[in-house]
């Protein structure tokens, strides 16, 4: 047995302790959030650790990475040829980069908090998201190396109110998608051993089970009779953030989504209080959560 | 003596260490910058903590935090109205909000680097800012406590690359004002004991000696024959940006420049290799740095 993680989850056991933890997943079985035991990992994620032999059941899978882990959350706007067309915006020659902060991570069955001043109006929605973690240090990375400083990767979902990302942020998108647990992400952090190609994986989002967002390929070849596919692919990304900028171990970086978000559709589809949303990548799983309508506060 | 700081520094000191200490300042001098003993504080600065009696030599201010220390640098966009008109940009009706990385941040002493990617076109530009140091966790705070959740103030540069920000962003400002070093403030977190009324400060920005941005006073009354103020003043700043979101202690936030900025100057005014900049603030001092175009780096 290896002693380096392929899917990396950090959960709550069954004897009310938290881990990091290396998945087992069953035989077929290739969503991690469904798995059921792990082995523990001992040491630092980002450094010397080893996966042990001891294996321990899993009760819930929290955020891969604690708040505390995580120096900055980048995330690309349209990213995806498709999705730039049906936000009526040009394709970007340079990546579209804007940032969330840390507060927003949560995990892959956390509730969607909304507080009231973005239950006022219409415009919540989802965005279906490759995530790409960090695992070591880095400036000024070629695309040749850049996926020698990635720990793994993870599906995210960068919620988004347009009204205040768009209306009312004064062209910034900050206000709109900074929400405390507007970025959920997991179920895993899965490295490319298993991921083989980031370029070449299906995204999706389900709502209420239904598949709103997008069954494609990454890949800018036609594949599956679609090109809504990345622009800036994982490794052009890392070296084009990495100019004059050092990542960070525990960065995460959020790729963008392609099309089909609730903004986009005809008619237009925004989140509602109680509705449950999946985000999706193949080989790494999925990350479900329930839009939670947050009650007036009385001092407010 | 008060066992509270007022002046907080960070710095290595005559014996080789840092500490981080309350700036002793002699007679009549306000600038912190100009520091050369403080008392050395034990403990922990947004929690318990004591200053002691013990003097020691001040060798060099660092940054009044650690990037470690700080979770989520926040920004304001044409937080005042003659800012916003030079701009060519209408005055907002919520702040206009946008983040720079944790790696952003320097000291007041420490160089700007500029990466090959923004020495190419002309564009490099200062912005001095009020900056709001949290010191307490906090959210949906009412603009009667917001004070109470404040640290200390500090001034800062908001370092820019309007090409990179505004021509190559796709419309995000992130881009052209996040490269490392990029956020240099200080110098201390000057409490609001000192400070006094933080709406009724002058603010200014010196280049190689020279004032080119902006002697007023920060209030929306007419104050020094100028209304070049902020919109939206600190206690409001901290209430509109902590709705739904949870202010974390160490959280920085660079509240909008004034008007005079190299872009906005007639001729356009942009920084060059080895120039200084000094951005100032009454009753908090001088953040003075340099700006060092980087060396070509033979792997890229």
């Amino acid at each position: 047995m290896s002693g380096r993680f392929t899917r990396l989850i950090r959960f709550l056991a069954k004897d009310g302790r938290t881990y990091y933890g290396d998945a087992i997943l069953p035989q077929g079985v290739t969503d991690v959030a469904k798995v059921q035991r792990a082995r523990i990992i001992e040491g630092d994620i980002f450094g010397r650790y080893h996966v042990t032999d001891q294996e321990v059941g899993v009760r819930l899978l929290l955020s891969p990475l604690s708040q505390s882990q995580v120096k900055t959350v980048r995330c690309l706007g349209l990213n995806y040829a498709k999705h730039a067309k049906e936000s009526n915006l040009p394709e970007p020659k340079y990546p579209v980069l804007f940032y969330k902060p840390v507060t927003a991570l949560s995990g892959p069955l956390d509730p969607i908090p909304v507080p009231l001043m973005a239950q006022e109006d219409t415009g919540l929605d989802y965005e279906c998201e490759l995530v790409i973690v960090i695992g070591k240090r880095c400036s000024d990375v070629t695309e040749a190396e850049a996926l020698d400083y990635v720990l793994g990767y993870s599906v995210g979902n960068d919620v988004s109110h347009r009204d205040w990302q768009i209306k009312n942020g004064g062209g910034q998108w900050s206000h709109g998608k900074g929400f405390d647990g507007w970025a959920p992400f997991g179920p895993a952090i899965v490295t490319g051993e298993v991921v083989r190609d980031p370029q070449n994986l299906r995204i999706w989002t389900k709502l209420n089970g239904q598949t709103v967002q997008c069954i494609i390929k990454l890949t800018r070849e036609t594949k599956n009779g679609t090109t809504a596919d990345q622009i800036f692919g994982v490794r052009k990304t890392i070296s084009l953030l990495s100019r004059g900028v050092t990542l960070m171990p525990g960065d995460v970086i959020f790729t963008g989504t392609p099309e089909g978000v609730g903004m986009g559709r005809k008619p237009q589809v925004w989140l509602k209080d109680g509705d449950v949303v999946e985000v999706g990548l193949e080989n790494v799983g999925t990350c479900t959560n329930k839009v939670e309508f947050e009650a007036p506060k009385a001092k407010i």
